[in-house]
């Protein structure tokens, strides 16, 4: 693992597959779609399954942890099992936890899932800053420790979070809350050396109320497809950024399963889509 | 579970026991201290093993999940076993998770913890609003369904904190993020017609600088003892919502370990300072 770091291995991924990440979200519909009861054999046949595939065919897998922690702790050993056969498929995997502590808290989360030998290895997690960007330097020191990543809520599409996200700063920069946690990542990426911070932006947000200049990582932009989100539009969205971001989608790619031919073909159309996500002219 | 309500059963164990809230942080270094060694079985011991010397000395109990996900899904397993074992204790339960997400995802986290027959079923569970305190409504909305809690977090000690938690909300309120917590917990306790909404707010801050004002529900305030807070400045602190505190210790506590006697002596001590809590003349 600590062989190649998580940009360079992301980096290969989609040069490979493309940038479309695909999020594995088990809800209980989903499996319902898909004949299987919402118990954990039904976890682990969507989960696995939905690897098993697209393995060859999908470059970023986005595990949502909610679905497999609402099980218990078969649950995790399900979410451990499909986080095996993500690397093992030979792409990349981004673990939604959306975790946010301090100090020694924030390390133990590290240790689960991005430290040398972590029980839930990913290669990057998404973490959340309500405690402060700074707070969540046990997982920006782990991941570069380890080779993997972390991606950082920044400005997300649903309604509510402009409360929080769009709230002016303190500092009498004027900044938003979601602009200094840009600022943030950039320079967290430019003291590692390597962009090993990425963002969380939502894909269905109507305009971008945050600049990106300045920041290299890569931008993780869920939403795309059920929950209205248009390849097409994230050029528009993203301007110059438009190359670093990995359009995800759920529901919109597992609700063609569970036929496999009508799967890899969702994700086909949806791959090439994403492909023409760049700088718009 | 549903024959009480979570404001209910904390509050008459805390007219039993005291407000005392003991955290069951099972770090590595407080392992250490009690002579195990910092894996499962250590883990195990040092949880189970607090809560069975101090069963009927603690009215609340407060596990970190981070310490328990280090260890993968059998530290959840452990987590399982030790939540029982509070409920056996006839004490009540705080998980500290801060999970925060939205729609379905939210669900699946309420699933986890919250709703009836949770596999991870705690009384309350702490919660993160970087999504906005709306986003939450999933966890609040089961909760009320099973007589359980939420603690939501508003303002911490931290330093890192402040950049987000007195930021300014976009509303032209001029309220601070932290403020737009506290009026949207009190407003989910009013219609939920009980307080099953609580705030966490840091015991180490130098000035309360929000407002509770309003707020009916429980406060948790983490930090007395080895992270500084002092059971005496909380009066000071709280002012007339001081009542209404519960004061938690993690490392305070367990470095008294792993002697019973000791144990419990340092329980008592700390809880008759934290009894002196009171409104402040």
């Amino acid at each position: 693992m600590s062989a190649s770091t998580f940009p360079d291995r992301l980096a290969a991924a989609c040069a490979r597959h493309g940038r479309l990440c695909v999020g594995i979200d088990p809800h209980g519909a989903s499996l319902a779609g898909w004949g299987l009861d919402d118990d954990l054999a039904g976890l682990e046949r969507f989960s696995r399954g939905l690897v098993a595939v697209l393995a060859g065919h999908v470059g970023v897998f986005k595990p949502q942890s909610a679905f497999f922690e609402a099980h218990g702790p078969d649950g995790l050993r399900v979410l451990q099992d499909t986080l095996a056969d993500i690397a093992d498929a030979g792409a990349t995997s981004i673990l939604d936890v959306k975790r946010g502590d301090i100090g020694s808290t924030m390390q133990a989360y590290a240790r689960a899932y991005l430290a040398p030998g972590a029980p839930l290895a990913a290669d990057a997690i998404t973490a959340s800053p309500y405690l402060g960007f700074a707070s969540l330097a046990p997982a920006v020191e782990a991941a570069a420790e380890a080779g993997r990543g972390v991606f950082v809520l920044a400005r997300t599409s649903n309604p509510e979070g402009a409360a929080v996200q769009l709230a002016i700063a303190p500092d009498r920069s004027g900044d938003a809350v979601a602009q200094q946690v840009v600022a943030a990542a950039a320079a967290a990426n430019r003291d590692a050396g390597t962009p090993l911070v990425g963002l969380v932006v939502g894909a269905t947000l109507p305009v971008l109320d945050i600049d990106l200049t300045g920041f290299d990582g890569w931008i993780l932009a869920p939403g795309i497809g059920a929950q209205g989100g248009r390849p097409d539009a994230l050029s528009r969205l993203f301007g110059e950024a438009a190359p670093r971001v990995l359009p995800s989608a759920s529901r919109e790619v597992t609700a063609a399963g569970p036929d496999p031919a009508r799967l890899r073909e969702r994700v086909a159309r949806l791959s090439d889509a994403c492909a023409q996500v760049a700088v718009s002219s």
